[in-house]
């Protein structure tokens, strides 16, 4: 079959790789109908040393069942499926507690055996525990939609749900990304009243208004800061959601953050220390939250709202390349040409 | 009156100052009848630069009101009365959602015009929302316990509630001195059934003990962790109640706590920056929280069971001084020799 490596900063093939056969009993193959390029996927694009074996990349994905192993006792052939960007045996005490992301024996696509999303098939392991079917052809409109909750919508969701968002805490969101719009849609659909969008690029915040941001915030650093709290009394927000990840987007959400509130990061943090001390988390009583999103947990409780068309998460899509265009995507997403591309094997 | 003042690192002097007198309509004066030193005290004991003027300091204490301003409505002279460590109006929006140390009018003790604990009387501004009466007269056995109202044990406590700590949640405690020992109890009133200790003080731990820690870790570092760990499967705990401030005891908390896991810092942090990156608490979704305990928020609900003695806190005080013997009280704690001293003006 084809499938996307990544050998290094820059360097995104397409190439032929053995098929993905059952290794487990716990196994399913699952042949790819949709997958996408993540915001997250530019880090390795921009820092990954070259390596001669390279290795697979993408980690979102819907699909249909192709085979089952043995023990596999929720799923068959044919079933249209959700893969989560972790996968998890959805049944240890970290998945009961709903973190799957550190379930005692899952793990994340692109380990040794198991392969990447932006391909025609991946072998899933624990499939029971990880995919979620979806009552949907092969050919719904709504694929691009359930993709998101592969990643990026339940990623916003987590980042939301950390933050404790409810109908009384305001909320700011920093970044016009995929996982900033889909944090924007997630505190709407959790009650937030006030919900401030920053990012630069218009057509993005024109899409985060659409998802229910009351404010687009466009400056950065302390003009963005001042705006924010302009639009809030001078206090800040209750909650920011952070879906960066760089050290810019950390000094802007405690510039934004109100006494008492919480910081909940989503973005993949590209530094290791920050300020936690005295004047910026500990005098006011800032907390620190968030991380790799758990979306297992979350993609039962998101689902029927995508079904009902209630929501359109997918609009979050704005180009679709084919599996042997991948490294054109790459480029148009590190050009912010695209906000995320769709991969249509 | 007397009064203690701090003029620089270890220059700690009892002098006589002006009597406290009414200056707002809100105000109380209040003579101290127990106040103490704390183990933040000891921070500009050790740092703080030499200043020929001075300040006061203390910022613990219960006391008779003498006397009201025009406004005061809820007190009356003879009133014995608690004094949380910040003042505040207890009725903007801040306190309302009990974080009266960020109170809108608020401050603290030792701000200028207002003076300190460690004294013969103090000016007490927005009395009716900062003071709470206590109905016991003023040679009760109960005012040392009292007197941990004041901050210790509304501390430990604000370190317990910020990190959800429940029937469920295993604890860690990390700092023997008298916020980690209020940790204890507070993690004992909200049900924990693990709660490690760690400290290095045998005493100290011992008290640890008898309020409801389960076990003690005399290790620090790497050894302490292992030991943790080895206590809790691998795992760590759910919670941490980091109550030192030294970047060694938030190594500390990062090595014992648990995938999903609470940092809770209630030591005032004695360093800016610290890691907070994948490996730490992003990858693993560690939520760091604490701060400044609003104590105002939680003498109501901790009062009843000192009052009916079903617990004990006041037996942190392991020494007794006059005021004209404060500086000695910070050389017993600044040595380690005493655990926290009571000051009986």
């Amino acid at each position: 079959m084809r499938a996307t490596i990544i050998y290094g900063a820059g360097d995104v093939r397409v190439e032929n790789v053995p098929d993905p056969v059952l290794q487990q009993p716990t196994d399913a193959v699952v042949r790819v109908l949709r997958a996408c390029i993540c915001g997250s996927d530019l880090h390795p694009y921009h820092n990954m040393p070259a390596t001669p074996e390279g290795s697979t990349i993408g980690h979102e994905f819907v699909g249909v069942v192709e085979e089952i192993g043995s023990d596999v006792s929720t799923l068959k052939p044919g079933d249209v499926v959700i893969a989560p960007f972790a996968w998890s045996d959805n049944t240890c005490d970290f998945c009961r507690e709903g973190l799957h992301t550190s379930c005692r024996t899952g793990g994340f696509w692109n380990a040794p055996g198991v392969g990447g999303g932006q391909a025609e098939a991946v072998r899933v392991p624990l499939a029971d525990g990880t995919l979620v079917k979806a009552p949907v052809a092969e050919d719904s409109p709504l694929l691009p939609s359930l993709l998101t909750l592969s990643d990026v919508y339940g990623t916003g969701y987590h980042a939301a749900i950390k933050a404790g968002v409810n109908p009384r805490t305001t909320v700011t969101v920093i970044g016009d990304g995929a996982v900033g719009l889909m944090a924007v849609l997630s505190a709407k659909r959790l009650g937030a009243e006030q919900i401030i969008l920053m990012g630069r690029h218009k057509a993005r915040t024109d899409l985060g208004l659409e998802f229910g941001a009351t404010d687009a915030v466009a400056e950065r650093g302390e003009e963005g800061i001042a705006k924010v709290r302009e639009l809030t009394g001078g206090d800040g927000t209750h909650t920011v959601l952070e879906a960066v990840g760089y050290m810019e987007a950390y000094d802007q959400a405690l510039g934004v953050v109100r006494p008492g509130g919480v910081i909940s990061r989503v973005g993949v943090p590209q530094y290791a220390d920050a300020p936690v001390g005295f004047p910026t988390l500990f005098g006011p009583n800032i907390t620190l939250t968030g991380g790799p999103a758990p979306v297992r947990a979350y993609i039962e409780e998101l689902l029927p709202d995508v079904l009902e068309g209630k929501v359109d998460p997918g609009r979050v899509f704005d180009r679709t390349v084919s599996l042997d265009e991948v490294p054109a995507g790459y480029k148009a997403m590190d050009d912010r040409e695209a906000l995320k591309v769709l991969v249509r094997p």
